[in-house]
């Protein structure tokens, strides 16, 4: 469901070819910045999760009713990420509505956000039902992480409040914080595991 | 395909976003609930096919020629969920368009009930030949929740010719219903079976 | 890449959600019937292709670059399935259009036949290199269902000329045809090499 | 992803089927055939690219942080490129916006070409930390066909300044020629490591 969810993005992208029908030019297609900077933000961030949810999911051995419904709602977040992008790339310069469009796209993340929450606090809670390949730690830096992560989302949308260009940068600057920061640390840890 | 399939219906979300192309507001976009709500039901009920899809062929060791046949056909209904849910999403509103659109949508899923009842029958008639992992119960409980099943989206369908939107929670409460109800029982039998 | 492309099949029904935006009812629902039949038709179509190309990447143990090559010139003619059946889906009812929606659907059809028998000539003469887990057997019975097979595709499209719905039912038929009675055969062989 | 990439292509020739909706013939159908042509292309590229990308990572048996970091830019270049074909597809006849569409193709593939070459050089700077299972070899031969197939995109893009059909059919050859000429050698090393 990544996969496919990554992969549709691109359809934001194919109505700059079909409505430039009669003067494409390199112009025309740098005046569609938007849709290619919603684009890389949004690849960025559903990538990120793909990674974050397989470390997640395979923390443990096997999975429960509870976990495969939590499971599910979150991927009903993530799998929406081509509407609120869409959004953005169609309405970023457009005032009032590029406004209306990243507030979407960051209430549209922090729902994702409380989903992983959750699904992580089952986890942690069940570890040992759910058979943990190692220690899933609740109380800490784990959720001083998730913390720091939904506060960035929380703070970018009401930056979109009045400036939306700077909140989609800050959404695309937090997939990229993750991808470089917090996840080779729980790698290490794996590989602390492991050894 | 599931997964495919599932993805697919952020589609019916992506005209929201063309649409309102120079008038996007909060209000237009709350304006389009039918179409979020569309999205939920069907997001939930493939979802909820899914998981019981796999818990029925993990229940047999091999597949048969009928089995392939009986699920491709099975397949064919849930791969084109995301037709009614466009129907319902562009026309709940549109009063006798609505009753029409939710009574597709109720008739589809009835469609995929039987396909399930089928691949269920003959999975728990074969259990032998297919190497069943555990005992497929034919006549009882399982009989008892198809039925169930069917009679509620049977009463959707009916009650969709009076009252679209009532028809659709109640597609989203079978859903649901499925989700945290029955499964679970059945988990539970797997539990039972492995120990 | 089977299981993406036979859920894109659904893609030509959605234009029916909102083309009838304004009216939709019973009666326009049932006029796109050339949709749904292009849909059922189709979707048996790759179906029965998918099970097909299974058993037959199922009969040896590994594939070299030849067979990756014929594979994906095969794919290409799959993935494109969803043009000749938006073709048809569009236009059986045209008159002369729909005469070339249909040949152009019966043409995708032989090639994608001619890409069946390459790969599967290409496997049978290279069965020893390639780890055959069973007899691989080129010139008897194989070879007269696939004849017959592309000579039904060849009728088709002649019939096409003339007349396309009759055409399209014969495409839907061979499916019908191939998923009941060929491969049964090639199952019991399998079953038989595995005792 | 490749797989859900590759599928998407034929989103490029499904508007051919409802914009001749009145008057469709065997002429207005060829006379669309740059659509034909960009799916071709696109469809050997991203088909070789799979190949490629698959014998590269199955010469090491783990990935760390970097590779996948790394693996994400690349995938974020292969899943974009429905769009470079659409802006062919649509344009390609179009004069000066042929040439901005088929330059944009060939700056994607460039863009792709030096992802390939960022992750081969990472993975064959760390083989020993990423558990090589054949040498990796960096120097010789593999950095001659890198810079050959970014020589030939070069060559291409810069072409499609003057000749975009020609530079198309450039981009085809290429595909064609990795299919048939780099990788059976890349391919008799597995075997040679594997025995």
């Amino acid at each position: 469901m990544f996969a496919v969810a990554i992969t549709i993005l691109v359809f934001n992208l194919l109505p700059i070819a079909s409505s430039s029908a009669h003067s494409l030019s390199a112009t025309t297609l740098l005046h569609d910045w938007p849709a290619y900077l919603a684009y890389v933000v949004s690849f960025l961030t559903i990538g990120i999760m793909w990674l974050n949810h397989h470390t997640m999911l395979s923390a443990v051995s096997r999975v429960d009713r509870p976990v495969l419904v939590l499971n599910l709602l979150l991927l009903m977040g993530v799998v929406a990420i081509p509407f609120p992008t869409a959004l953005v790339a169609d309405h970023l310069n457009d005032g009032d509505a590029g406004k209306v469009a990243t507030v979407t796209y960051g209430l549209v993340m922090i729902a994702i956000a409380i989903g992983y929450a959750l699904l992580w606090m089952y986890l942690a809670a069940h570890q040992q039902e759910l058979g943990a390949r190692r220690r899933v730690r609740r109380p800490r830096l784990s959720t001083v992480r998730f913390t720091a992560g939904n506060a960035g989302y929380v703070s970018g949308t009401l930056i979109a409040l009045v400036a939306p260009v700077a909140a989609l940068i800050i959404f695309g600057l937090l997939a990229v914080y993750y991808l470089f920061e917090h996840l080779p640390a729980a790698d290490a840890d794996d590989d602390g595991g492991a050894e």
